[in-house]
């Protein structure tokens, strides 16, 4: 049985403007449990980009709040349009299970097809590494080193206000709100 | 009796360099009681400005969560160094009550000291208008269109985390977390 109180961290990203040059805000989020704020964490990646790996990586690795993490929440695979997060990567350096979170069922043909069209083919393994789309409740989540067992027992914890966990439904609040001047609709 | 469920918001400023001309991010967090952070709003005033009224009444204004708001709290009555709110013209132009949130009895005379030292002596008046400071429980207040007994109702609503109010809290936490890549300390 896991803690009430458990610490995860989730992510998100700000809107900013597609196919321009620039970086786009990132926003991770602390939580005790499903309803405790913890503390904020932020970084900057490059639009269409390959640098929010490393990112990430560096946002975590440094905070304080690393040695209590036990999961780490990505909303969907990609920051700043097409800068894909390698989750392996992800999980290796940081040593913390990884769980991207998918509102709707993918359509991973379609978006290798949009990668080969925008010649970023090399992307594709990137997207793979991600490893297979599974459903749980109304969601989809994609694990790195964690048991779907363990993910549906964690997610019954972190999910108390809509179907995704809260700390990714927040980290999309904080990251619009500072960006557009006001958060808007669902995380 | 209030409901527990009442919208308020709760602003603060984010960590900026004394005396260097510039911006500060500032955050407003919409919560629904001392628990559920519904949106995020943010503007920008100018370190030691005279614009942190009329933006922080714009962002208020301009937002989809305005009809709902019932309290508007406010983490001292500066932004951005001494970009000092004028605190009636906010409750004027708004309609909402003020409530100024202080952790420790200021020291009112050594404030007014400095101002007159730094040149800014007509700040003074605007330190005036926020009104008597009160003290509640183990904090200080200021109010603005609101008695002291339903400032305690709601007080008793929103402080769920801490001594000070949870949108206070929490709007701290992200105005530090995005400007330095990781929150601090206390809100």
């Amino acid at each position: 049985m896991l803690k009430k109180e458990i610490r995860v961290i989730g992510i998100d990203d700000a809107p900013f403007k597609k196919f321009a040059k620039g970086k786009v805000l990132v926003i991770g989020t602390v939580f005790r449990g499903g309803t405790l704020l913890d503390g904020i964490l932020s970084t900057k990646v490059d639009v269409d980009g390959k640098d929010a790996t490393e990112k990430i990586i560096g946002m975590i690795n440094k905070s304080k709040f690393k040695p209590q993490l036990q999961c780490i929440f990505l909303d969907g695979i990609a920051l700043g349009g097409f800068n894909i997060v390698n989750v392996k990567e992800l999980n290796k350096k940081t040593k913390i299970p990884v769980v991207v979170i998918i509102r709707r069922k993918p359509d991973i043909a379609a978006i290798k097809n949009t990668l080969i069209k925008i010649k970023k083919k090399e992307k594709i393994r990137l997207l793979e590494k991600a490893g297979e789309v599974i459903n749980i409740g109304k969601i989809y989540v994609q694990l790195t080193g964690i048991s779907v067992e363990k993910t549906k027992e964690i997610l019954e914890i972190v999910c108390t206000r809509s179907l995704i966990p809260e700390p990714v439904r927040i980290a999309h609040l904080i990251a619009s709100g500072v960006v557009s001047g006001e958060s808007k609709g669902r995380a």
